[in-house]
């Protein structure tokens, strides 16, 4: 069974932290903002589900369509991408993001010229495919904690490699406007 | 009391029809595919409420930062549009709209280039500007039935000018992305 939804069509995604799930937590660290609250294990829930009376927190959102990307990238991006759940990557990231009410208020042809012209978001993920598997998803307009979920999946030894994809990131114009960030990372 | 919510912040907005409101349902009529059961009234609440077990449909979703607009395209419309809630706009019209899995599947620019470039969606809006209110509620991700609620509010003698706007729009290639529409009339 692949775990890629169907691109483009919206599909609910729920991490649970608590007692249960595949993947152990091995840290969690606040970058910006305040930090999630500690718990052992996380499960990473695709599709429709009810959250556990034991769960210590958990972030909803929805994968779809895609933002910013051209129909260039796109096909660059469709043609080297990897799936979830490879049998190799037994490590994982998850960054819940937040962008600051400026980022919001800015029309979307600035946002695109500060996320891809300026800060090469895109082209920087791309150097790091398919080695780290990369899912996103959006929770802005449903009154959570967060705007962005990103999982990430990789085997340990691209793991140098994954600090220095977020190190890069974290550097970038973009990342001016992330007002808060948390980074999660587990095994299984 | 302003009835704008603040740009660019997720505000969510429910539709109700049924029994209570302030709007009188005047014609519910399916433009592409199912149209929606009939009601005497029709309720346009923002922010969050409960929907009365008496509605006869409601649809949820939320204001939020602009996905294709340009800076110079925002600053255009900011100068000339017009707030809800005038006295004299007394006729509102409810426009959900659903465009088809091949829309969504397109990348940004592509959708941009279909929406702006070949359609002139805002271009032709901005014609119809301050006469008609406009507020664009996004319920795609929310897994409803519909993509987008378009609220319009005007006066009376503005009428065959609205019938004008929604047939030019109707008319565009973008339109050919549409596969559902329903256009419900209201007064009050």
């Amino acid at each position: 069974m692949s775990m890629e939804s169907p691109a483009s069509i919206p599909t609910p995604h729920t991490l649970i932290a608590g007692s249960d799930g595949s993947w152990a937590i091995r840290s969690i660290r606040p970058v910006v903002g305040a930090s999630l609250p500690r718990a052992p294990r996380l499960q990473f829930l695709q599709g429709q589900g009810p959250i556990p009376p034991s769960a210590v927190w958990a972030l909803s959102g929805v994968t779809s369509h895609v933002r910013y990307m051209t129909e260039h990238e796109q096909r660059a991006v469709s043609r080297v991408q990897a799936a979830l759940g490879r049998p190799e990557a037994t490590c994982a990231a998850l960054i819940p993001i937040r962008k600051s009410p400026e980022w919001w208020a800015l029309a979307q042809d600035q946002r695109r010229e500060i996320m891809q012209e300026r800060s090469r978001h895109f082209a920087v993920g791309m150097e790091y495919l398919p080695a780290i598997a990369r899912r996103l998803i959006h929770c802005r307009d449903y009154g959570g904690e967060f705007d962005f979920l990103t999982w990430f999946e990789y085997a340990p030894e691209h793991e140098a490699a994954f600090e220095e994809l977020v190190d890069r990131l974290r550097a970038t114009p973009e990342w001016a406007y992330v007002d808060r960030e948390v980074d999660v990372r587990m095994t299984r």
